[in-house]
């Protein structure tokens, strides 16, 4: 079964609003084994509307918005002409519509009136919290469900009306996704490194890879009759991919790595805190953008002049000199001392060229050296990563914080 | 002239992302004056891709993803075929390609070189952050783009090539728009404080309210015969709307505060650090996102914990103890020391509750001091933002990037 969504509406079309209704109906339906073949945002122009039930391949079409009491929402119109319908008065909605506007202390007018005319060929799906009644029209066994397209609405009407006929009406065939998160490999060295992986999966499985910057991840999906069966398979080829780069996946759902560093810390009853250079106080932010953050993080040191790695973090001038403030030595003394003075466990310490300015030929752009230490190890690492500055630092501060999980777990 | 945006990928299908690429190019399109007829969200099978394109009732589509190099990114190959190319070695952006990925530290394989394969019929559109190349189909008057679905590299392409090709080879009409960038009012009390000033303005000018985290944008659209009348209009009601509200407008182009911020210190020869409580590093993590902020940045103490306040930021405990972390004397001692300590001609300091737990009563969550300061004039305020933790950081952070802008202008 293959499903469309169909967002009435100029306000998507001008970049007003961005989407959410889609997606959140698209994860509904995809949790009930079904497929969505596509999902569009069309104007409330009558044309328009006919033009997309008309040229859709989906056998389940979902249409949200259009249906208020104004004279720009046309979508009950234009569905019940194109669906041949004739419109009656439904007393049960008007009595609910009434009731609804008189709780709120609003003159029921007749424009508010005429939404309670529904379509006599349709099936007419309530809606508990507005004055817009949900239909589902069904032709040449093909379904066409109409909703409004206030999300709080919508949303009652699907979990009420919608979701449990759907349930009850269609054999859905069993479909699996799983997101795996890496952190570390560029899309293409990931790609070849789990090659061989990719060339060995059955058929069941399709893989598609989902670039962000300093992240990868990779999502399976696996189709079937047997859900059981598909549980099966898909968590063992997850465990094969997993012995292939155990170092790279951080997490086995779509979760910021921030979250999977603050739980770890969180569990192991550990703290941290942060010396950074380039990353200008990004990794600081991220640890802190957790709810209840103060339970593992005590602060940082942000030390972008020289003058104040030598002063606060005690980086002896001469190796500032000698070996430049983007140097292993640099970075471990950071990390060392940040550690001592904020009294933590562990901590980060990062120096880096975040460009476009400050590249030498032999530490260019993109150049960042990582320590992580705890009070009896430290692990330092060099990066190269790209020329662009935002991308830089954001992949500098998911490095630092895959470097940090590492540490904990005893990996590195 | 109409426009499709066409997404390809399961992502958005399946409701894993939500689509902003879409959101952003119909805002670019728009303010040349080009409507989106449609906007739409497919998988990545061939049929799928070919019956998109085909079935488009747009003269110009815009066609985001399945450009990557591995094996489920159909849509070079497809359009390729579609549109009766031949996929020829393009020189220049093979050695794009290496110089990039060698940039990065990455060796060069296949499947990289395969992306400098392009159709020798599509004009080929310059990426200069990624291996993807955009291309620039025609056939029968309708203008197919094709670009990659990574939001960064999407946008630099829009940016680079798209748009100055759009502009001279589409654009008629006068249209002008510009965009007043407001911060510290929320879209309601904005509204209502320029209530009257925008139902004065003449039938030319159109208004839109454009929010986001502690910003408000205020788009003003004038269409007309004559461009340079047009000008002066706009100019006009600009003027008179920052009569009404000096204080909140610190940009009159879509550029962010902390671009502003860093021209005004660069400009005056002053430098800046920060003590940052609740904010975690952002502000500092904003500043430093500027190319050439060390020129006016010299760094931090994130001050998570109170002993850090005390330690390392010299408020007393018993400030601490009798005022909270979160008051007026805690900020400005914080502030004054900070800025003696990494010796900057200016400081912020901010401490606040960014929530969900550790509000009082008195001090419910939502509630941030900020405090600005020179060595002869301090600056401190209250406010009391809502619930969300993210939305009050970012807030915050933007709230004292502005008191710090009229702070260095002499207007508070």
């Amino acid at each position: 079964m293959k499903a469309e969504l169909i967002t009435i509406g100029d306000e998507i079309l001008i970049g007003q609003i961005v989407d959410t209704n889609s997606t959140w109906i698209s994860r509904k339906l995809i949790d009930l084994g079904i497929d969505i073949w596509q999902i569009r945002s069309i104007s409330d122009k009558k044309e328009d509307i006919i033009n997309a039930i008309r040229s859709t391949k989906a056998d389940l079409v979902i249409i949200t918005g259009g249906l208020g009491p104004t004279s720009d929402d046309l979508t009950k119109h234009t569905l019940a002409e194109y669906f041949n319908s004739k419109l009656v008065l439904n007393n049960e909605v008007l009595a609910h519509i009434e009731q609804l506007l008189v709780g709120r202390g609003v003159v029921v007018n007749d424009m508010n009136r005429e939404q309670a005319l529904l379509p006599d060929n349709a099936e007419f799906l309530e809606n508990i919290s507005g004055t817009a009644a949900g239909m589902w029209f069904e032709k040449d066994n093909k379904h066409f469900i109409s909703l409004p397209g206030v999300p709080f609405e919508m949303k009652g009407i699907m979990r009420n009306e919608v979701i449990p006929r759907l349930i009850e009406r269609f054999n859905t065939s069993a479909i699996l996704y799983r997101t795996i998160m890496t952190q570390g490999l560029p899309e293409s060295m990931l790609a070849m490194k789990i090659k061989s992986w990719e060339e060995q999966l059955p058929n069941e499985i399709k893989l598609a890879y989902l670039p962000r910057p300093g992240i990868v991840r990779l999502r399976l999906t696996a189709e079937g009759d047997d859900k059981r069966i598909l549980v099966k398979i898909i968590e063992k080829e997850i465990k094969k991919l997993y012995q292939i780069i155990p170092q790279y996946i951080y997490a086995f759902e779509d979760i910021p790595l921030e979250k999977v560093v603050a739980d770890l810390l969180i569990e192991q009853g550990l703290t941290v805190s942060t010396a950074e250079s380039c990353t200008g106080g990004q990794i600081s932010s991220m640890l802190t953008s957790i709810s209840g953050s103060s339970a593992y993080y005590h602060g940082s040191i942000i030390s972008y002049s020289n003058s104040i790695k030598n002063k606060y973090l005690e980086v002896p001038l001469e190796v500032l000199i000698e070996e430049g403030a983007v140097s292993k030595k640099v970075v471990e003394q950071m990390s060392k001392v940040i550690r001592e003075k904020l009294t933590t466990n562990l901590s980060i310490a990062v120096s880096g060229i975040a460009g476009p300015d400050g590249g030498t030929k032999d530490k260019p752009v993109g150049t960042v050296w990582i320590s992580v230490s705890s009070d009896n190890k430290t692990v330092s690492k060099k990066f190269l990563f790209g020329e662009d500055r935002g991308r830089n630092i954001t992949r500098a501060s998911l490095s630092a914080l895959n470097m940090l999980r590492l540490f904990i777990l005893n990996k590195i």
